[in-house]
């Protein structure tokens, strides 16, 4: 079944250009066991671990060739996760990050028309402009927009 | 922060060569708002509902620059999604796919470490052989892997 075979019309120009899936974020309970998970059952590449004490969490990306799966661990005591995995001691999928070509204008136009996490952009966990929208206008979803500029 | 910066070594070499994620998909208690959403508060490429009566879905895709999500709402009595939205009335985040070359040869090597749903591939949605894991097993995470087949 092919999604290309018959499209809506644009959408308004006025509306933020989303782009590439930046990447898909997973909480673990266990960072170094869900690690060795994709690496060895699944044959992913992986990434070493890196710690980001002033987001409150590790992360391990998994690199896929068109995209990455960011696993998430707490980190400290106010971790942004702890919450989550609390909730889901299993841990689960926790958000989608979308790319956008300027944070200000499309948080100025998506606030308009939803709830948003975050009224101002703030610097995100890899050093790009980021915000979240609200899950509760988002089917129970998690979505962060992260301003990505095309490589020159 | 760049995940390129280090990396492990390589994975086995008889594990599945997992490629790229195919799609997010999404379960959402109203299929006509959550397109409309994504297309016009968002900005994506919205493609048109589909029935998948012998899925027991509906579908509508949202055409990424580099994959899909899909947003899937129950169709029929026997929906496999319908107890997800039961307990996630908001909708969530559904499961990940991701594509393999050879879906026997991958579930063969996986289910030998993990717990998985279907110990034989099925045809899925997109008519492609697929299989799921046990998120059990994955973190939380209803992990699909389907067949794809290099294009020639």
């Amino acid at each position: 079944m092919s999604s290309s075979s018959s499209t809506s019309p644009p959408p308004p120009s006025s509306s933020p250009s989303v782009g590439r899936l930046n990447h898909v974020a997973i909480a673990v309970p266990d960072l170094e066991a869900a690690a060795a998970r994709y690496r060895n059952v699944l044959g992913c590449q992986v990434g070493e671990k890196q710690d980001l004490p002033e987001h409150g969490v590790s992360v391990v990306f998994i690199d896929l060739p068109n995209t990455k799966i960011e696993l998430l661990h707490p980190l400290g005591d106010n971790s942004p996760i702890a919450k989550f995995l609390s909730k889901n001691p299993s841990g689960g999928l926790h958000h989608l990050c979308l790319e956008v070509d300027d944070i200000q204008e499309s948080l100025d136009f998506v606030s308009e028309k939803v709830r948003v996490l975050d009224k101002k952009p703030k610097i995100g966990a890899h050093g790009n402009p980021v915000a979240f929208l609200h899950p509760k206008d988002s089917d129970g979803v998690l979505l962060e927009m992260e301003e990505v500029k095309p490589a020159k």
